[in-house]
């Protein structure tokens, strides 16, 4: 057998009971009460490989994908630890931002901080899976030419991470509606800083340097698909949200009650009349079946569909235009590109 | 002029406006909008050089010591740079720790996440701080041969300092007062890790880093003098939230009212007849004067006061026995270790 390989959800669930003991024995090293320990483990068993998985399945994907064959046991393993790390990263993420939402559930259970006795120990939790990533990396990858870069990726990445929340969370505040706050400019911000970078650029600049063909080149190709990339797949998300079937995604969707600043939102702010930019401040953004139904029928009567997926032709076009033209001589290859664009497009449609 | 030189407040606190800046620099990089920005700059510098500052100033405070002489502008705005990086990690600590606790008050002030507009932002602004550690690393360090060591002595005491959070929040939870969940091991473990490395260590640590004298024998030695440096510390703040003058220590202890698995109540739980243990079950931990006050009167019959008095004799007479023989061959110096004592023994007596 030869040629790229995509590896199973299985095969990528089997390596994370290591992780989980390397996070233990960089405590147990310090002699932690068992109580802590317990709860440790217990944190991020329930918080980290409970997801979809897509983006740290990627990294193994997309080095199999570079590396133009199927991945020997040890490629494999370090590729998917790379891989959990940035499920680590998402989990850091997910744990805080759904206290910072006061959110409800998460992928089917409540969320960790209102399950039993947790409460605000959450944001600690959160902490350690960020500290997990550079336990795990200085464990299995100190003497990888790499390791710095890295260790630096994951710096900035969390960094960008964190700029696109705070600017998400002070243009978009539940208890205050204004929609002069919004404008396409912050959105597209946020969305390529909250989503894109580690969601798309992480794994792809992970998979490069662990094969050590991260070169500043290849890195800002890479860049330069998959930010765009991200920022096409949180915009389906926001149209998905209002348009997609509940039973194919998996949720209702409530950006419009939750004063999301979302596309759809910010695609209406821009040609409505000044007679339907009352009912939008009058609808958007509160806890009300009624107003919620309205904001939808002038989605409708303003065509929000057809014009997603207007752009959605275009934006896959520009990208498969993008991707044709990836200059493979430095090792970089358009395969690591199609594999995440087949994942995205006409997704939930 | 020669000889060690110890730094102001003001010579310290002059450095870290052009540290603001090198964060901000991080976020218009990336076309952060200005609102965004702005608060960045607000959180910064509410949270960060607002306090004491020993930490921070006990770094170039003991390059100095170790250099035997004053230090050149250079050095100091380099070693003062990695002071202020302890007191970003602190703020980053504080932040959070205020909104686990549930505090009112810090330094003076409502709580970060009491100001109005933050709450749960301050969580986001506190990983910001964390991460603003790494950017002005890279800024001004990149360059420099212990930098992946100063990029490692941070992750592993964040690490550290998370672990002795983590028992700390589920040993002694506000709301579940249980004294058989104390014990003076438990106690050990949190002084030690939640407060000891990353005061006490930690500084000494980054300014043997910044030297190159930071061979595993200087740091085992500055750790091995430290660590009981700062659980002494913590063990004296105890007895002062208790014994203190409130005039000279500038806050009331609460740590009775709030379950606090402090070191007067552990030292308490050893001695106690089981009448006197009942008495503890029925008063500890609750947000009642009468009760706080008779949980104060038995800790005045068990000579608590006494034994403390004791304890801190016997304590700096170890240390001053370990700084003594301090291996002064490879270029640590015992005068470091002699300042940090002279900070804090008999402080607020």
């Amino acid at each position: 057998m030869s040629g790229p390989q995509k590896h199973s959800r299985e095969a990528f669930l089997k390596i994370f009971p290591s992780l989980v003991e390397d996070i233990k024995q960089s405590a147990t090293r310090y002699n932690v009460p068992q109580n802590a320990l317990d709860w440790l483990e217990k944190s991020v068993n329930a918080n980290t490989p409970t997801g979809k998985l897509n983006r740290g399945m990627s990294v193994p994907d997309s080095v199999s994908q570079l590396l133009g064959r199927p991945l020997s046991d040890d490629e494999f393993r370090l590729s998917a630890t790379l891989g959990w790390l940035t499920e680590l990263l998402q989990a850091f993420f997910l744990v805080s931002d759904d206290i910072m939402d006061g959110s409800i559930t998460r992928r089917g259970e409540p969320c960790w901080y209102r399950q039993t006795g947790v409460g605000m120990i959450a944001i600690n939790d959160a902490f350690m899976l960020e500290s997990s990533i550079f336990l795990i990396l200085k464990k299995h990858f100190r003497s990888h030419p790499a390791y710095l870069d890295l260790i630096e990726l994951f710096h900035e990445v969390t960094w960008q991470t964190e700029l696109g929340q705070l600017c998400d969370l002070i243009t978009a505040p539940e208890d205050n509606v204004d929609l002069n706050n919004f404008s396409m400019d912050k959105y597209t911000f946020i969305v390529i800083y909250k989503t894109a970078y580690y969601s798309f650029y992480l794994p792809v600049a992970l998979a490069l340097h662990y094969l050590q063909l991260a070169t500043p080149e290849n890195l800002k190709q890479a860049h330069d698909i998959l930010i765009p990339m991200g920022e096409y797949f949180q915009i389906q998300d926001d149209w998905l949200d209002a348009f997609g079937d509940p039973a194919v995604i998996g949720k209702i969707g409530t950006d419009i009650k939750d004063n999301k600043c979302g596309w759809l939102i910010n695609q209406a702010l821009q040609i409505v009349t000044p007679e339907q930019r009352r009912l939008l401040d009058e609808n958007y953004g509160q806890k009300d079946d009624a107003k919620e139904a309205k904001v939808k029928e002038l989605y409708n009567e303003l065509n929000l569909n057809q014009r997603y997926k207007d752009y959605e032709e275009k934006r896959v076009g520009e990208l498969r235009q993008l991707i044709s033209k990836v200059d493979e001589s430095s090792g970089l290859k358009q395969g690591v590109f199609e594999t995440f664009l087949a994942k995205i497009y006409k997704r939930g449609s």
